[in-house]
């Protein structure tokens, strides 16, 4: 999985009927060090993260073993929202 | 997913039997800002979309969840048209 | 999928059981503007494809969603051949 | 399989049902030579890895293939403590 | 399938039970004109390769289509050893 933070959401309407009632999120990587990585990745969100969080995303079909998305043409998924992310014995992450 | 937009097509007439009926459109992949990356990847359409319009695209295993590419030899597929991305609380595109 | 040009062939004579019968070919990717891109890969050929052909690969696991490479271990296939590549309105490919 | 070094956890309470009693690990990709690169991914740990220890990581419906992951969201998993690298008949890595 | 060359072995005894017997190989990526890249993969072995032998290497869930790696948590096996590459009518690599 990466490491990822809530940057925004994608809206669409005409979609595959698969599709019904799945949240699409933008997802931002970042480092374990906080920094953000460019580029972003669109997720299904399997767990209602909010924008900021920090959160895992599993890719490939792996993406689609969480409950709302199980059969689905998805391929990222925010399965976690993280508590804390620790580095090295240092806390490099925690949830506010 | 990826977000792209349709900018080509791709015709094949001499092409494995399980492909008959698919459409193949050419969509290079944007960031959320709207900027395109270099690269263009070739995705089954199952959607309608059209040209200039931003898609959302599977790759992998999940691009065969769609009914029109069920058991089907490709690996990218549009499954959704973007109406509008916002991106920390700022709309980046919005579908005219 | 990918874009590519049929460039060399691969034999192999001491190979799991698997992939008897199944053709080697060399291709490299293209963008669809013509210009190759470095490197290469080896695909199971499933069309027939000929030197200097533009091809379409498919990756993963749907490079087993062919006749000839069902359930076999191959992660890459050329399932069709490309006929005309067409980009912003301009064809920037079209077989001889 | 990829060669890495766990280098840190990461805690989420709040996930996909599906991945209860999963202990996220990060580790960071290491070349043969045992030079770290940069970057790191989340892996949920099949053989118990501890921190400092090399280890080979599976990605994609491959990590789903142990007896702890089997259906699970997860899309990288360490698989084996390693206790030796040969390269080119110089001993690389020997586990302490 | 990616060209790679057999450069030495992963040794592992702690490790899910579903990887005993599976030897680990490190392969280093090559071109079709013989030139190494960066980087090594550790492989699953289904063919007996040697070391300085060309092997093609298939990744992802294709890697576990081997009567060696059938529902192992691998991601990676060499399924062929290279007799032969030839790229555009010259003979660029000839097992001796």
């Amino acid at each position: 999985m990466l490491l990822g933070e809530v940057v925004g959401t994608v809206v669409s309407t005409h979609k595959d009927q698969e599709l019904e009632g799945i949240k699409f999120l933008l997802v931002q990587y970042v480092g374990s060090d906080g920094k953000k990585t460019p580029g972003v990745v669109i997720c299904a969100d399997a767990v209602g993260a909010g924008r900021g969080e920090w959160v895992l995303v599993a890719a490939g079909s792996s993406a689609r073993q969480t409950k709302l998305t199980k059969d689905r043409p998805v391929d990222h998924v925010i399965m976690a929202i993280v508590d804390e992310v620790e580095l090295g014995g240092q806390i490099t992450y925690r949830k506010e």
